[in-house]
């Protein structure tokens, strides 16, 4: 690592923004960065509001942080519309970039990596899918080595929260849902979470990385969630599990053939899934060689998305010119929506061998 | 990645290494690799009975790899020596080296990390710990935006496909033994595995990675598994849950104190330690920000140790130069043994937010 240390700037000050901030004035911050740039759209009332971040310099403006001598750029705006070209254009100014969004990888991650790789910088995205569950690294890195063939997993943490609050308290989706809005981790349109969008992006970018191919979010097909109600719960726990929103892929490499989707399913009591209960996130990886392998943790929330986005910050710092592989994209290969041959949902911590 | 493909030296042809040689002779190798050498102390008649592996430079002699024209060196011959000084010779020689080696890198992990550092090459050792679970790049990389402050797993395949098998069948300790040697798990001396000196050794990799500390496996308390017997998953039973060997250790950061221990424990049924079957592992990593993230999957196996290892080449071939971190060595803190201030091993899937 280099002695000087990393300059980053933040673009957004939301709940993911605040919650890297925060990690930079507190007493555990690791070494090696310095917080340099805050934009906000509202940059001086939150400037007023933060005197503990009154030594960083806070704009509203785009091109002053492209301009400036920040190193590194951590974009937690979310949205594609201005983050995809604001991603872009830090990258083409040199920059490396952190990013959080899920909306954006799925749709430019490709073309954004290759420019990243061009441009000689690192684009890293572990906080855009799994929050702290550190997925997208097992994938690329860990997993490298096997040749994944399927993809099981609860990813949106707030649909995960109301599901399992109504199988908990037997409450209406309603209750559950203004439950969760209480207590933070749910938008005020929760449609993006229930209807499996967000659910659908994270897939689509680990179908990218998984099994190197690029799949339109929207092309997934999707049930929602949103009709799920008390009943349904009673009659799945009579039949010996529970339900949650389960996004599932699976690549068949010798037709070249995808399958994936993500809605509501029977899951059986003994399951990780079953056991995946509030805003957590699960997932089972199925490789040829390695077998099942699995994660799970925290899926939502700004201090456990900022733990992802500072392991990047950390490989950055370690290696400003490291090159991360870009999703290999399978130029042809046929997408079979939700056609699945397995529908295996039980997947318990077995040995493989 | 560069064109040329990376130039691999296989040291020993064992389980694991003939699990490597297999990859690349199958028909999905990643590209950019080429296994040139082969080193095995009866190398003349292994190349025999491996026509398939015939193109490849088989030898006897550590010399021949180290003048060789090999980037990287796998090592897979297990065991302290000659593994560390062959390890300390290639990295001297101008090599990367990929390890599966536990005790090496409980025992010497500092040292040859800071010597790969300074040689500009890189030492990588995903596959001594957890087989194909990703462990060592989740604390290193993935959980290196946290404050790690808790390690509770099943760290060795062999002890839990035995336990596991106590509790399903009821025989005993020295037949669910025999069963596992039979299936080729298991080694003719199980005391390594059963007394807690391979999990000791993984823990004290674990310990260096996520607290910074280098602790001598031999220092952790362990209690033998070998007198566990039906009765006692009886009575485990009786109170709920059964039992595994865990491996925990936990770092005060206040006081700079870290506790350690490999024993048979009662683990609940709800927790993932106890739905751990088989040769599998499982490992709960507790965060200051993210809360609880967890990992399972095969924990033993040839083809599972494959993976990791061809991993950890995939990310040399990335960046040949990049610098993997030296576990950040923790001059002075107080070694407490078994001294746990927290004993819990219940560990729900659930939301941390």
């Amino acid at each position: 690592m280099s002695s000087r240390r990393l300059r980053i700037a933040l673009l957004g000050f939301g709940t993911v923004g605040s919650a890297v901030a925060r990690r930079f004035t507190a007493s555990d911050i690791p070494s090696g960065f310095a917080l340099t740039h805050i934009l906000d759209r509202r940059a001086a009332l939150k400037r007023a509001q933060h005197a503990e971040l009154s030594a960083v310099s806070w704009t509203s403006s785009i091109d002053e942080i492209l301009r400036g001598d920040a190193d590194v750029i951590v974009e937690a705006i979310g949205g594609v519309d201005p983050a995809a070209s604001w991603i872009e254009a830090a990258l083409a100014a040199g920059k490396s970039v952190v990013t959080a969004n899920k909306q954006v990888m799925a749709r430019h991650g490709s073309h954004l990596l290759r420019l990243a790789e061009r441009q000689g910088r690192q684009l890293r995205f572990e906080a855009a899918v799994g929050g702290a569950m550190p997925i997208v690294g097992a994938v690329s890195d860990g997993l490298a080595g096997d040749r994944l063939t399927r993809i099981v997993a609860i990813l949106n943490g707030t649909t995960n929260a109301v599901l399992s609050q109504v199988e908990a308290t037997g409450c209406s989706l309603d209750a559950a849902l203004a439950d969760a809005r209480a207590r933070g981790f749910a938008e005020a349109d929760p449609a993006a979470d229930l209807d499996g969008d967000d659910a659908r992006a994270k897939l689509a970018i680990l179908c990218g990385i998984a099994f190197g191919v690029h799949v339109e979010p929207s092309r997934i097909p999707a049930s929602s969630c949103a009709t799920v109600d008390a009943g349904d719960f009673v009659a799945a726990r009579r039949d010996g599990g529970t339900v949650r929103q389960i996004a599932r892929a699976e690549f068949d490499y010798a037709h070249a053939t995808l399958a994936a989707s993500v809605s509501p399913e029977f899951v059986p009591r003994s399951s990780i899934f079953a056991r995946t209960l509030g805003a957590a996130n699960a997932a089972v990886l199925t490789g040829r060689y390695a077998g099942e392998v699995g994660l799970f943790g925290a899926g939502a929330g700004g201090d456990a998305t900022a733990v992802a986005i500072l392991g990047d910050l950390a490989a950055i710092a370690r290696d400003p010119a490291a090159v991360v592989p870009a999703p290999r994209t399978t130029a042809d290969f046929k997408f079979l929506g939700s056609n699945f041959k397995l529908l295996t949902s039980d997947v318990p911590v077995e040995a493989v061998c």
